[in-house]
């Protein structure tokens, strides 16, 4: 008999069915026993009055997988709306331990660090679940909306032969005798390939050895990478940017609709054109309403960040705010001056929620105003990036969103870690 | 004036309109000249007879990223029945020299370092950058296939505390002072995850450090890993294997159809129905017709391996074939056994023009089984990952699919590298 999914027996009403799935919980009453089979979409009620059925059932620890085959009927009492009566039951694999934590609860009440110990476990707890079934949905709504758009996705090498790109916070390998580094973002090779495919993007893991043990930052994270050629300035990107955004919160709806109920969350509103303010703007009205001396900074503070979150939602309804036009000295040296003013970029941020969520921007795109900027340095290492440029590439730019730091806004948890499947930090490195 | 692509011409024929990219070569004849500006899907030839506009355009060497306004007209002469007359052209991006190919030739012909050492030139090669289309185009029907099997995408970590999957061929990390590795394969994660979403995929670099300096490996390659539960055994994951053979090769047709036309390829058919040959049975075939003593054999050579490809296409007209059920002693530690005759696996390698493409098969599922299959062994580093055999895990196998493997076979590419953006081997860091 196949396999029926506990989403689906509500159109199985009056049918012999066979489902699968961990053994959730039990309750043993009087005369009756109450068995939750859970799948990968959710419960199934079983309902067994037959007392070796319930004997047998009764020794079964939690997270034993059955098989379970038995009657649909409609039930009031069920959650779901129907339950399985008269069922057979057939353990498929054995649960040797009573797990660390009760799955069955509505919460895991453990704390983080015992969570992440037994992520094998934790994971399955339905909420985890659905975080990660969200964060799959967001990864295939940036990719959706980028294939309509004419891009192309690429892959890139994760080691690199030198610390190009900041020089700080890098892992070094043991690469063959030789000392390599894991690669902190794909930007060289995305600049590369917008001379091969004029739009590109890439989905794949970034290293930051950060030597910080805070709330929002992971040694390990999924970088959502685009670039694209032919643009006439850094809005061009924000335009692309914002259909991106659109369409990973489209698709949330689409793909992962029932993780969203479960996890009972809103949907930001990806406003058709998202508030953008200028950097120094935004310090003159923080300076203005706070009465800190911002004005002359280099860079926002986390509090500052928090203000333009909370001016976005104030004065134009929206949980995102660009701040473009960030100085140039805060940048790095790939990123292209504003010709106005040139000790401002032609770059942004992107803030979600008062957190910032994407960086972007047009970057630099002649060959001399790459030598320029590199001046003084050592070129060697940087040859196989400017040959791009040596021999003629496009105005440029683009952006890359850090994916679990996303998820931690959407769903409110405190820590990245929290939303990250097998978290890597400064003490973590397994399971 | 919104840009056209080259490919769109044929339907603009009588307006006029902008084209934007790279001049890929220029020819001045006596009283004309004749551009072609290559794009991200194609060229478009343009014919200058104004002297002003003929005189900047000798100037320019090819790589020049330009703008061409002008007239398009139908003609017969032109490579794609259409040309851009009347043309005013601006320079977007200067090249600064002579690239260091003509990438115009129908084939570059410098060696390969030399390609390799020029990636960010040599990709834009026609030719090259329809490889890379391929690759995305391969990559898009692994995920579009295993979508629609209702998988859920993961990303696991790529930094390990232990090498504990092989042991061997590892690179070594610094990881804030403590020693970890990278990791050579998603198996535990994507196993620890059918314990969550039953059936998962995930795309993603994998690590070999692989000493060896063969046409075959690559350092680095992507993994296009599936895992699913709650299977019979091991042909259920071969049944798997096959749509998403098929949904590969079709979304190339869908997604890359222009780039299979420019590079000549056939596409192989992906049988309904893929020959399977069991491993002793395929020995004895082997020894029969080729007189060498095989049968005993613990592995399959690289010519007995071409030897079914042969025996595959000559008695099924397949260029796929399984072997199933190889030597237990040749398996990672948790390949399930033939319960009917444990020496024999339920796994299987498929072979794709007689190379190995593709390996998989049914895993352990029950804790005493892992208990017993690393008897001996210190199990701590295998904590994380027990855990969820602990607390029931469902029967599941799973694949892994080298990417560029199989684009090489698919473009009978000599070696892999030929064929990878930017190749990791042992002697190649960069670009």
């Amino acid at each position: 008999m196949d396999r029926v999914l506990s989403s689906e027996l509500i159109s199985h009403v009056g049918e012999r069915v066979c489902v699968a799935g961990w053994l959730h919980h039990q309750r043993q009453l009087a005369k009756v026993s109450f068995l939750l089979v859970r799948d990968r979409v959710g419960i199934a009620q079983v309902v067994a009055i037959n007392n070796d059925v319930r004997a047998a059932v009764s020794e079964l620890v939690a997270e034993t997988v059955v098989e379970v085959t038995g009657d649909v009927i409609a039930s009031d009492q069920a959650p779901s709306g129907v339950e399985i009566v008269d069922p057979e039951v057939t353990v498929l694999s054995s649960s040797g331990d009573v797990p660390p934590f009760e799955l069955r609860r509505p919460k895991l009440s453990a704390q983080l660090p015992t969570l992440l110990d037994h992520a094998a476990v934790a994971l399955r707890h339905p909420l985890r679940r659905a975080t990660a079934g969200l964060a799959a949905a967001l990864v295939g709504g940036f990719r959706n909306t980028l294939d309509g758009l004419g891009f192309t996705e690429i892959h890139t090498p994760k080691v690199v032969a030198s610390a190009t790109e900041s020089g700080a916070n890098v892992f070094p390998i043991d690469w063959f005798g030789d000392r390599a580094f894991l690669a902190q973002s794909p930007q060289f090779y995305k600049q590369i390939m917008v001379g091969v495919f004029e739009h590109v993007y890439e989905v794949g893991p970034v290293f930051r050895a950060e030597p910080h043990d805070t709330a929002r930052h992971l040694a390990q994270y999924l970088s959502l990478d685009a670039e694209t050629g032919f643009i006439g300035d850094h809005t061009d990107v924000m335009a692309i940017l914002r259909e991106v955004l659109a369409g990973m919160t489209a698709n949330i709806i689409e793909q992962a609709g029932q993780d969203l109920d479960l996890l009972a969350l809103e949907l930001p509103n990806v406003p058709t054109e998202i508030p953008a303010i200028d950097f120094v703007e935004a310090q003159h009205l923080i300076e203005a309403d706070t009465g800190e001396s911002v004005v002359g900074e280099t860079d926002l503070a986390p509090s500052h960040e928090r203000w333009l979150g909370e001016w976005a939602r104030r004065n134009h309804g929206s949980e995102f705010v660009f701040v473009v036009g960030y100085p140039m000295v805060k940048r790095p040296f790939y990123t292209h001056p504003d010709p106005t003013r040139p000790e401002a970029s032609k770059s942004f941020d992107l803030l979600f929620r008062g957190l910032e969520l994407v960086t972007g921007g047009q970057r630099l795109h002649r060959y001399d105003d790459y030598l320029a900027a590199l001046d003084g340095q050592d070129l060697t290492p940087f040859e196989g990036y400017l040959e791009a440029f040596r021999h003629g590439m496009p105005p440029h730019g683009g952006f890359a969103i850090g994916l679990e730091r996303w998820i931690a806004r959407l769903t409110q948890a405190r820590k990245i870690r929290e939303v990250t499947l097998f978290p890597r930090d400064l003490h973590r490195l397994t399971p």
